[in-house]
């Protein structure tokens, strides 16, 4: 798939077929969330891949999106390491291009996915099912299957509403 | 290009030819920036587009690389606008998708550019400078051309030091 065409075509998938991804495909994701740009080069994102069912549906308790969670093959926990943070905007920016990464290289793998913002409200509970360090400040959840959805439609402001000036 | 080749060949782009990329390039650029995604589809994106030489002067007095932004044929001051902003944490993260995106765009289209954060400190004086409402938080200045520069390396952590658990 062409650069540009993944982004304009991009959508978020909430609901997913029963095949699920490979592993290579998963850390495929992964790796090109890790190829964001980040201040310092200080690469603050952390994941934790939840497959496991049980785990799963604990998770997704913790926000009102449940179901995309418990119909979604995997699910990646997306945190950023505040032992490595040096500027609180800078880094949430760059876990942002990092998430960003993440959403189309599933495109460009033809898999679909979602940024699941809503359970940052329950950050300290995924914390504790998921076991990491209290330094890890989760970011969001991200989920990955094959695309039940078709046809999604997007809309966005026209550009020329979105430039304050031309100088 | 193919997306996730031009996820993992993507470089910081910090210096530039003479030619001047087309208006319509730009535009292409900013266009992907807006098609990220944003929690609750707010859009919180503005953008301000720079190429006059003297107001590009001004601009890059502001910070200590100050040499990319004079050498850049076009600088592109990204902000986010506060009054439809709902969560700091999340609309920031959006913001760091869309420089994303634009970053991928520029590569995409053949151009090089970067993202320059630590211009950041004189975010009151930017904003004067480009006349913008007291409402706009500078988010970066994005700066494109060109490249000059070739055979660019950088370096990211193995995939595997970054995931904390599969579950």
């Amino acid at each position: 798939m062409e650069l540009l065409e993944g982004i304009y075509s991009r959508r978020s998938v909430r609901s997913y077929t029963d095949q699920v991804p490979a592993t290579e495909q998963v850390l495929e994701i992964v790796k090109a969330g890790s190829w964001a740009p980040s201040g310092l080069n200080n690469q603050p994102w952390r994941f934790v891949i939840v497959r496991d069912p049980e785990i799963r549906r604990q998770l997704a308790g913790f926000t009102r999106y449940r179901h995309i969670i418990d119909g979604a093959p995997v699910a990646i926990a997306v945190f950023c390491d505040r032992s490595v943070m040096y500027n609180d905007v800078k880094d949430h920016q760059a876990m942002g291009a990092c998430l960003q990464n993440m959403l189309l290289a599933a495109h460009g793998l033809g898999l679909g996915a979602v940024w699941l913002g809503e359970i940052l409200k329950s950050a300290e509970q995924v914390g504790r099912l998921l076991r990491v360090s209290s330094q890890m400040e989760l970011m969001a959840v991200v989920t990955v299957g094959y695309p039940a959805e078709t046809d999604q439609r997007s809309a966005r402001k026209d550009v020329q509403e979105l430039i304050l000036a031309e100088l």
